[in-house]
Parts: structure tokens; sequence; C-alpha cells
């Protein structure tokens, strides 16, 4: 695909590869900064927290403008979308033009908590669809990147980059072989956490010790970035993602880096089943990556009894049968 | 304590610390092996992923059986407790004698799946209490060693220990200010699920928003491993973690490192409420060790208004009142 994009790609990954290693650079200082000032807040009077609190705010705004800067510098015709500057107000449509899609740190509550699962995720969109993905988690040297058409590689500890999935991917009979990853999200009121808990329990309960339809899911895993589970499934170490209520600029590199590792990507319940029937089912459309619902499944492999892209359609439908959906607040 | 040991705990930690980067190297091997068995199978007519099975029980018991060995050629005399032996029906029963008690591979479920959240973890009990922990991610290359009275430390990819928490404790006001770890275990019958389920809401829910008892805990967080559980609670990267149904292989290491980062450990509902106002309260009694519920909570820093000591009491009791208690199965 990138072969006939006017936009050199591949330059533009080691420059987001570069920036994304700077960027860790100052979320590290930032988490150092933040879990002393805890600490200290509370051998003062000040009140809890509160300079802690403020600090995660300047860090994210930091991360974020410096990030802007730097691509402004370089792409002074590409758009951008990033978290801060969205919470702002100041929310640019997509168009048909390069944009950089950017959530400064991804997994803020762990980065708050000193819990060592956060990342910087840098995502291009072009012509409404991304086409290149950059994830760094600096607290584990785990980068992760990937261009259209032209594949996805781990890097952990500097070393030498692994293509993605790390190893040929395996066949997957049914949600009780999976691994899921959910996640509780901010939404906490009483029809989202109904929803979602029943969902869960769906998929944990075994059906023949009384769950109705329950699927026994191998098992749940919440690890609380969106970006890091895009990720982590694309690696192979995670079997499908469920997530309502995150944002492009959490998943934008998540998609690229999954679906060049041939992780199958689509969003809710709705898009899913006006999509899987057709020649578009798998096309991560505008509608689907703005939609804020998303589940990925890994790569699977074929067997004689079934083609991989069968058995990936096979388990989304059969996860969808099993959750209920809800709102994004 | 140790120094009224007739053991010489510091010597034993050495020799757990090489044995835990030994069986690491057995437990990458092995990750690697079944990665690629579960491959190779679905490109054959042999029936899914039976050759990985295999494979991981294998692993399981190699990691003990060189463990067991390793242990019984240094320290013919002390006892062992291990996951693997236990499960073919030699329990050993707790004595006053120095006892291992591992768990070969802890996060069997990540590790066959190859989430790289698994660990071996190597207890020592003396006198019925646990007195010396080694956990080791080989993943990630995260070591955690701690001896009763001196202290628990990280080694990082073989960097200099750093001494936990590696940072100074900071307060928690409440639940709605913690990030907790949650499992959904083994055990999937309509009444644990149903329990489980309930109390994960509970702890999620806004109370404010509907939701009847509801704690709007920061999040929740599930992983897979008991032992890198605790780890990250001493580490101060998650706030409590809360456990049903695991044993004492699982829970031996990691307790003695989350006690010597300040941290609190406690038992069942009932156990918690029997010590809660008594001196022995924190005291990991051989009921505690060998009781399979488990609350850890890490340490808090005073404040002027509440101690440390006393904030982590009352957030015990908090939990406990939150989520329902189920049998361990």
């Amino acid at each position: 695909m990138s072969g006939i994009l006017p936009i050199d790609l591949h330059s533009i990954l080691d420059f987001t590869i570069s920036l994304a290693r700077d960027a860790g650079d100052l979320i590290l200082e930032g988490s150092e900064a933040i879990q002393r000032a805890a600490g200290d807040e509370s051998q003062s009077t000040v009140g809890e927290k509160k300079n802690s609190v403020d600090l995660v705010t300047e860090y994210d705004v930091r991360v974020e403008e410096h990030v802007k800067k730097k691509i402004f510098q370089k792409y002074p015709d590409f758009k951008f979308i990033g978290e801060e500057s969205y919470s702002t107000g100041s929310r640019p449509p997509l168009t048909d033009e390069p944009t950089f899609c950017v959530d400064p740190i991804d997994g803020t509550t762990n980065f708050v908590h000193g819990f060592p699962f956060a990342c910087i995720s840098l995502g291009l969109i072009y012509k409404r669809r991304p086409v290149l993905g950059v994830i760094y988690n600096p607290f584990l040297n785990y980068l992760y990147h990937g261009i259209k058409g032209h594949g996805s590689f781990l890097i952990r500890n500097g070393g030498e980059p692994k293509r993605l999935p790390l190893y040929p991917p395996k066949h997957l009979a049914s949600l009780s072989q999976a691994v899921l990853a959910v996640e509780w999200g901010s939404d906490r009121g009483s029809t989202t956490i109904a929803s979602k808990g029943s969902s869960f329990m769906c998929l944990a309960g075994d059906p023949a010790k009384g769950v109705e339809g329950g699927r026994m899911a191998h098992s749940l895993r919440s690890m609380g970035s969106a970006a890091l589970n895009y990720a982590m499934v694309a690696q192979g170490g995670l079997d499908m993602y469920w997530e309502i209520g995150c944002w492009p600029w959490d998943v934008c590199a998540g998609i690229v880096i999954a679906e060049e590792a041939g992780c199958v990507v689509t969003g809710s319940h709705t898009a899913f089943s006006a999509s899987v029937a057709t020649p578009a089912f798998g096309d991560v459309t505008e509608e689907i990556l703005t939609g804020r619902k998303y589940l990925v499944i890994r790569a699977i492999a074929d067997t004689t009894a079934e083609k991989g892209p069968e058995a990936q359609k096979r388990l989304i439908k059969d996860f969808y049968d099993t959750v209920v959906d809800v709102n994004a607040n």
C-alpha cells in the first residue's frame, strides 16, 4: 500500500520511532517526579496529591506539546490530532491529508500509580485510514512499530526488531481457549457497569456449572492501556481485546501494528454486523476508527477444516453474541 | 529476625536467586517450544494443541524437578512443597523445619499463551512463617527478592537492586484512589462467578451514578499471576490485591517481598476480623498462609491525621465490606 503513497512512510517511521524514544524519556522523568511528589505530599499539610495531580496533567501536556512541535518542524503540512488538543475543544475532523493521531501517555492511571504499563502511542492516518504506528512503553523498553503493507515489529530493550506475531500463528477453536483483554474503563455508572460486569461474567463463566451463556474463556486480563492491549494481541500474547469508550488516538497506532501482524480489527456490534458479509470486512473505515468501539483478534492459522480469516469472523461473532453493547460515554 | 535463625538466610538467598535464574532459562526455553509446537499443530491433523499441552505439563514438571534436585543437593535436610509434587498427592504438612515452597511456573495460563507475565516463585518457610522469597519473571527480566527483617528488592535487567517500594510510600485516603488487582481465577461455577462479578462491579462502580455500595476504585487490573501481583503491590505499582483460591506456593515468596516493602498481608474475611484488633494483626500465621484467601495492601505513609498502619487496616476493612466472600474451590 505504501508504494502508492506520495509520502515516504519508511522515513516517517524512522522519525516517529526517534520521537517516541524522546517522549519516553520525558514520560519516565514525569513518572519519577509524580511518585516523589505524591510521597512528599503525604508528609505535608498541603492536601493530598494536589501537586502530583498537577504534575500528571503537566507531563501529559508537555509530552504532547513536544511531539506536536517536532512533527510540525519536520512535517509542517501534516495535520495533528492529540488527546490533549482534543480535550481543549479543537477537534480537527478527519481529512485526506496525512494526520498524526497521538496519545501522549496511554494508560494514564497506570502512569499515575507507577504501574509500568503506560506508553506513548503515535499513529499516522492518511486518506482516512491508519497507515503507520509506533507504540513505546519506556518502563519496559518495549517499542512496537508498523507500516501498512510492510509488517509490524517489536524491539525489546533496544535489541533487534522481531516481526509480529512473535511466533507462527496458532489456531483458535473457541473462546474457551482464549485469553481475552477487557477493561473496566472510566464510565462507571450503573448501566455501563451492569452491562460490562454481566458481559465479563458470561465470558468467564462455565456453562457446565450453571452460568447461562457462559463461554469459559481461558482467562480475562485487564492491563489498563488500549495501545498496549493492541500491541499484545499483535504480539500473540492475547487472543482478543474488546473496548468501548476509548478514542482514535488510543487505537490508531495499535490498529496498524495489529493488522500488519495478521489481526482483524472491527468496530461495534453494528459495524461488525454491517460489514461481516461484505468484501469491506476488516477495513478500518473512518466510521470504525472514530466509532469508539473496537474489537481486535489475533492472527489465526488455517487448519484443514477452517481458514484463519473464517475463524476470526466466527470468533468475533461469538464474542459479540456473548457481550452486551453499551454506549460510549 | 534472621539474626536469631540457625540458618544463614543471606547465603540461602544467593543460592535461591541463582536457582531462579537457571529456572528462568528453562521457562523461556519452554515458552519458545510451546509457542512453536502450537503453531505447528494447526498445520497438522494430529488434533489441536495436543503436543503443546503436553509440553506445558512437561516444562512445569521439569522446572520443579530441577529446582527440587538443586535444593536437595545443597540443603538435604530442608523440606519441599511444590505445586507439582502436591498435585500428585504428597502434600507435606507444615513443620518447624526450613521448607522451600515453590511454584515452578506461576501464571501458567500466561505462560501457555505467550503473555509475558509468568514467573518462578521460590519461598522459604521456617517455623511455619515465610522468611525468604524470590520471584523471577524471565520474560521481562524482573527479579524480586526479600529476606524477613532485611528488606526486599527489585533487580531489573540485571541492574542494581532497588529497595522496595521503589518510591517513598504515598498516602491512600480511600478505595476510590486505589488501583486494585483482582483475578477471575479458575473456579468458574455460577456461585463464584456471581459473587466475584458483583464484587468487582461494586469495587468499580460509581455510587453517585446509581451503583449501590460502589467504591469507584481508580481502576481494576487482572494480570494472571499471584506472585507478580504481590511483587507489584510491594513495588508500589498496585495498591491492593485480593485473591481467593490460590495456594501457599503462589504467595509464599510474595508475602515476604511484600511485608518487607511495608505491605500488610491478611487472610480471609474471617481471619481478618479475628486478628484486626489484636497485636497479631499482620502476622501471616500458618492458618493464613495455607488458607487460600489473601488480601495484601501496599505501604501507606503516615499523615498528620492518620498513621499508615491505621490506614491499611481501615482500607482492608472497607475492601472486605465491599466484596463477597466465596469458597476456595
